[in-house]
């Protein structure tokens, strides 16, 4: 314990200080001020520590100190948010040393934000909406779930007003707090409405898992998910939402998107009722063309009520060559769609950027 | 992959499932229907594989099989909700099968529910309040900070009427969901309220740390630590909660109590301020001879104002001979108190009990 106060007190000298950072004895990892990062482990008795993390390809090895305490410092890495982990002797696991994680099904990872003043992330001196986690019932799903609901500032002095409302999907494995404890979507929409960037909205961020299993977009089996999410979102968490916090009920004000899984859950909601969603987006997801032509004959007049129809992937993404082939469907069938492909992978870095783009977009009609 | 979903489907025909247990591949933990409950961790190069948890003291070895997944199965378990951990050849990890866990400034422990329909835990088909995650501006602390607050379901409904608060404080190193996720006050709050055991009220969960570093109870920087607190707590939370909630402002109608550090966090403020605070509970906790000495020369006085000073304490608690001291100390001196002892640790299944305990009793004057 005195090493971990040790490092504690070397943070203090060292380190940015987040305004995010709330938390006790962050004493890994520390983020010094050119950005670069240094992480530490007091574990004795291992053999081999390295660090996995999203800001790099593999792995970096750690060393160890007389006294059992193991760091590694990487180059300087972009303004970000990144998921890592320890691997120590070949296991997997989280950084104690770090109040912030990932929400997951399965492992949850550690969370290194690098603090950068100007980032949509940083907790900001702007109006704060508030994030509601709520239980509901799922007649389809016959259970309670939980689901998480951003309210923008402005909710609670405006209270004749009613708003816009963006349902956001998070990927497979991810959990309905996904979107916003690794996505941030709270702080992002507090400050880019505090900077006139976004249209004041509610944000719905429910749990994705549809019981069926985890069936790739690919896959018969993918079907029945998105039949099911299609009809949990309508006939559940929608109701629910329109009850409980003051929104417009139209299909102008109604937004869906999502990241990974939740793209296509998002893609096959809105084409399958455009009468109720007039705003799409599609994170790194794809639908594929025999799911099209069976759901959706009439794409193209489907598709042309909807005010957007976004796409973004990353060029080294898994799923790069399948959103590329979901676009060439797209042309051939003459949809109008963006399709914004740059550097990057299947990650929440990625995750964020989209989200970000599309609320700029959501809810401004020409 | 292939035997995290055989496991799983053992899990869907053999175990309870719980209404809570929205998650995709609980497949660890595996709680069978007399309560027993197995842990499986798939480790092929492991050599040793141990679980420890609050359910036992020491820990239980997990054994082997060709396919390189361990497992355990311990006797069954009184209902509760218990935090519990791998040890991997000597490394503390987390259950990666297991989507619940514990949030915490350091290492965050998995939570195993034995689901029981009778318990206050569990997610019935009564109204259900809303957890609500405010960011405020801490001028005290000079940076923003995270509360978590539960309205009851009624809050909605009945948009005229105001309600008591309940300002309900985690211990050292804890978060401020510690309260919400591993407490599951919201679920408790909503089943006593739904059985009409407690007054529908709102509960503050605010974060306890107060940047000084964790001094014990005990040591003379522990005083520093309870003034900054009851700064905190009436300078920067109050008003927030008192401008952003429908609340009733008056002694009678706030109560605060806490478990470990944020009961003495607790008993150190509404002594300070018995004008704001009409109702006590301290869990697990104590303040010394020494800081009631200088702090609160006139106690009998100042308790005599409060509707209810409630203390809680496990017999095995290490804390035990404290809190017993801290009774010598009230008797005294003349003051009125309740104390309960009861079989139980320094453990959050024993700060549940707690909390329920004391929100029957709260807002309920004679």
């Amino acid at each position: 314990m005195r090493m971990k106060h040790l490092f504690s007190g070397l943070c203090a000298l060292f380190c940015f200080n987040s305004l995010q950072a709330q938390y006790n004895q962050p004493y890994s990892p520390v983020v010094h001020n050119d950005g670069s990062v240094t992480f530490y482990l007091h574990a004795p008795q291992a053999k081999k520590v390295e660090v996995a993390g999203q800001f790099q390809a593999g792995s970096t090895l750690l060393t160890r100190n007389a006294d059992g305490m193991w760091s590694a410092t990487v180059k300087p890495l972009e303004a970000d948010i990144y998921p890592y982990h320890f691997v120590i002797d070949g296991i997997k696991v989280p950084d104690s040393g770090n109040p912030l994680y990932f929400p997951n099904e399965n492992f949850k990872s550690s969370l290194l934000e690098i603090p950068n003043s100007e980032a949509l992330y940083t907790v900001n001196s702007v109006p704060h909406g508030k994030v509601h986690y709520c239980t509901y019932y799922s007649s389809i799903l016959q259970q309670h779930r939980t689901m998480v609901i951003y309210t923008p500032a402005e909710y609670e002095t405006s209270p004749q007003k009613k708003y816009p409302v963006f349902y956001l999907i998070s990927g497979t494995t991810d959990t309905e707090e996904t979107w916003y404890k690794a996505g941030r979507a709270h702080t992002i929409l507090d400050n880019l409405i505090a900077r006139k960037q976004a249209e004041p909205m509610i944000v719905v961020m429910p749990y994705g898992y549809m019981n069926n299993g985890t069936p790739g977009p690919s896959t018969p089996e993918a079907t029945g998910m998105y039949q099911t999410f299609s009809r949990e979102m309508t006939e559940c968490i929608m109701p629910y939402v329109e009850k409980n916090f003051r929104t417009f009920n139209d299909r102008h004000h109604r937004a869906i998107a999502g990241f990974s899984r939740g793209g296509g859950q998002s893609m096959f909601t809105a084409l399958t009722h455009p009468d109720k969603f007039g705003w799409l987006g599609s994170y790194s997801a794809y639908l594929t063309p025999q799911v099209m032509d069976k759901f959706f004959p009439d794409l193209k007049a489907t598709s042309s009520q909807l005010h957007m129809l976004w796409m973004c992937v990353g060029t080294s993404d898994f799923l790069y060559k399948d959103v590329i082939s979901n676009q060439q469907y797209f042309d051939k069938k003459g949809i109008k769609y963006q399709l914004v492909t740059r550097k990057g992978n299947h990650t929440w870095m990625h995750a964020r950027y989209c989200l970000t783009e599309t609320c700029k977009q959501l809810f401004k009609r020409k």
